[in-house]
């Protein structure tokens, strides 16, 4: 049985201040959750509705019921289990590499997607500005479906990790270069920006390169594409060059 | 003020059983209200919390409150206006040309997100299969961002609509050719499958040839990307091609 303590607990971490309190996030469902249990983080314990799915001696296991789960899920579905599980120090690795840079993404949706496009064409690290939208936000955890075990990810300066001058900055803007007629390098960092505002002044005089994603469409009206889309989009075009 | 009766009737548009017997949908925002007032939908009325931004003289103006305007919007922070219009009968060009067709598309957000990369890339039709969700849907207008006025819909059955021997259809699939090393002719049907299930097979029975976007990271876990995520990148690929 779950104690008004646990679910007071639980149900506090959907805050990033709870989340740094107890040094704890969750995640749910237990397709995830059995990725995690292969992964480098480690899970302090587990409510199921079926206990017996997980065949591990080292975490507390506990059965819980339908309704006991609804009061500690934060989804408006709540699946099967829930993980509490311990957030990793991560820092980057020395070698340097293609990393994305996100300079003050704000929807958890957004940042899940990108961590999931990171994953899906083998982008190992991200770097974000401290002010990017916590990765262990639920919202976030749940949107990356699995892939934030995969990624790293790291939170920083990016005036100073930008300042490195061996790896060219290309960044997203509205009146950059063609992405379709840009080549890239074997390194360099990919920055995006925030939503709204996109990538701020500051970061800007670290661009090597500004890259913009052409509309062929003549209607003037269209939105500008959303900044997850847009990764996506880029990534595609860089990783087709690598092929050929 | 408004009505009882026309709160009820408005707030029933959420379900496609009543856009039909009403023959209306909702449409919310300024913004995009006022690209529709330039386009060839029909408004019946405008319900708005600042009726004088709308200069237009054959179009019902209502002024309505923060408390009325919340009754009637299908959004959890409703914007200033929304907007009672009708149904367009659309039918497709004669024309041949590259168009996108969503066999059994399921989620609004996804629909919406096609909806907008169509507009983007320029491409005027798609052509739904029949249980494709409702694009008057007001969670598929919402998330095209004013991107549906602009594009062509069209519902009918994908047999016959595929079964011409002279456009080729493109379809997605996890174990197709790979994107980045196909040709596309300079018209053809791109066929989009639903969520969970993909293109289903009496679908698929009409592929000229099947495309799948390569996974470039090596981890095994790593879910398949999201159907409107595929679309981007393999719009992206297409007019890349275009472009140089």
């Amino acid at each position: 049985m779950l104690t008004h303590h646990t679910i007071k607990t639980l149900q506090s971490l959907d805050k990033k201040k709870f989340r740094q309190k107890y040094n704890l996030f969750l995640v749910e469902g237990n397709k995830i959750i059995r990725e995690l249990i292969q992964s480098a983080f480690k899970i302090q314990a587990i409510y199921s509705l079926n206990p017996e799915e997980f065949n591990v001696y080292d975490i507390e296991i506990h059965a819980v019921t339908e309704v006991e789960l609804k009061k500690i899920s934060f989804l408006q579905h709540p699946k099967d289990s829930v993980a509490v599980c311990v957030p990793l120090s991560q820092s980057l690795d020395s070698k340097p590499k293609i990393r994305l840079v996100l300079d003050g993404i704000q929807d958890p949706g957004n940042m899940g997607t990108i961590i999931r496009l990171a994953d899906w064409f083998g982008i190992e690290e991200i770097v974000c500005s401290q002010d990017t939208v916590d990765f262990y936000n639920p919202k976030v955890i749940q949107a990356s479906m699995g892939s934030f075990s995969r990624v790293k990810i790291v939170y920083t300066d990016l005036s100073k990790f930008l300042s490195d001058k061996d790896i060219p900055n290309y960044m997203t803007d509205m009146d950059g270069d063609n992405l379709f007629s840009t080549d890239f390098p074997s390194v360099f960092n990919l920055v995006l920006g925030n939503e709204g505002n996109g990538i701020r002044p500051l970061t800007e005089t670290f661009a090597y390169r500004k890259i913009s994603i052409p509309r062929f469409g003549h209607q003037k009206n269209t939105e500008s594409l959303n900044v997850a889309m847009a990764t996506g989009i880029i990534l595609g075009q860089i990783f087709a060059s690598r092929e050929n």
